[in-house]
């Protein structure tokens, strides 16, 4: 097998692209994630990729819980704002609209097409990343509209 | 969080269609998925959600293989085929080109866009289904084309 047909394997995919948002005590975070998808109907649990010994990694296992936000087509530029790193992009939420969200306390960002607040259940290690366990405690949904897949962009998180 | 709201959030994952096929001993099956995602680059790991107590958990359980067949957006008949039960839809490979994966000994079909042999690394149990860790093992790339996601048909498995 070699790397160049595992990538483009791989990259067959679906990914969408979430803004994934963390608190830990004071301390406030959120980065764009792809690696998702939904594993259990009842309760309803979810699977996130997330890079191990990342500073994501660090906060939702030390806090317990996150936050998922479903970015719609049009919202390229707030994924690319949680894509890039906090020394690079300065204060990531940055006049964005958000409130602690009840369940969590994790930032509930309103400019989305959906948010979910979720419990951390478990973390399984894989590699390079951890599977996160999550069950979904709230949601809402703040307009209609079609998700932003990976496939939209022209960026590459697979292979 | 009414089970409405829930469904219609957790309906933004976007997921794609997948064919899985296994062998254990004699016996082959083959479904269609829509619950996976990429977990690891290095080495390169898949999580699968599959459904606790079903034929196809209790196979690559006992067999420890699958391979993962990724179809084009034309191939939603490919997807219906494997997605009915065995007794409604009769011998599901029928007129159906494949061979025995070097690798896993598990069907290769190769009127697919793409086929990933994987070894089972570890099964997590998780509400209704379990989270399979998959290793690919082996891939190839048999036509270039658009992957079938799940909101291009009329079907729905998430929520």
């Amino acid at each position: 097998m070699d790397s160049r047909t595992k990538r483009q394997v791989l990259r067959m995919i679906p990914h969408g692209l979430q803004v994934v948002t963390l608190r830990h005590g004071d301390e406030v975070h959120g980065y764009t994630s792809a690696w998702l998808t939904q594993v259990s109907f009842k309760p309803p649990l979810l699977a996130l990729g997330v890079r191990a010994g990342s500073r994501s990694h660090r906060m939702m296992e030390g806090s317990g819980v996150l936050c998922l936000h479903f970015l719609g087509k049009d919202q390229e530029e707030a994924a690319l704002r949680f894509f890039k790193p906090s020394q690079e992009s300065g204060d990531k939420f940055e006049g964005l609209e958000s409130a602690p969200g009840p369940a969590t306390g994790c930032p509930v960002l309103t400019d989305v097409l959906a948010h979910a607040e979720c419990e951390v259940l478990r973390v399984v290690q894989a590699g390079d990343h951890s599977i996160v366990v999550a069950l979904v405690v709230d949601c809402a949904v703040h307009r209609e509209g079609e998700p932003l897949l990976l496939s939209d962009t022209p960026w590459q998180y697979g292979g």
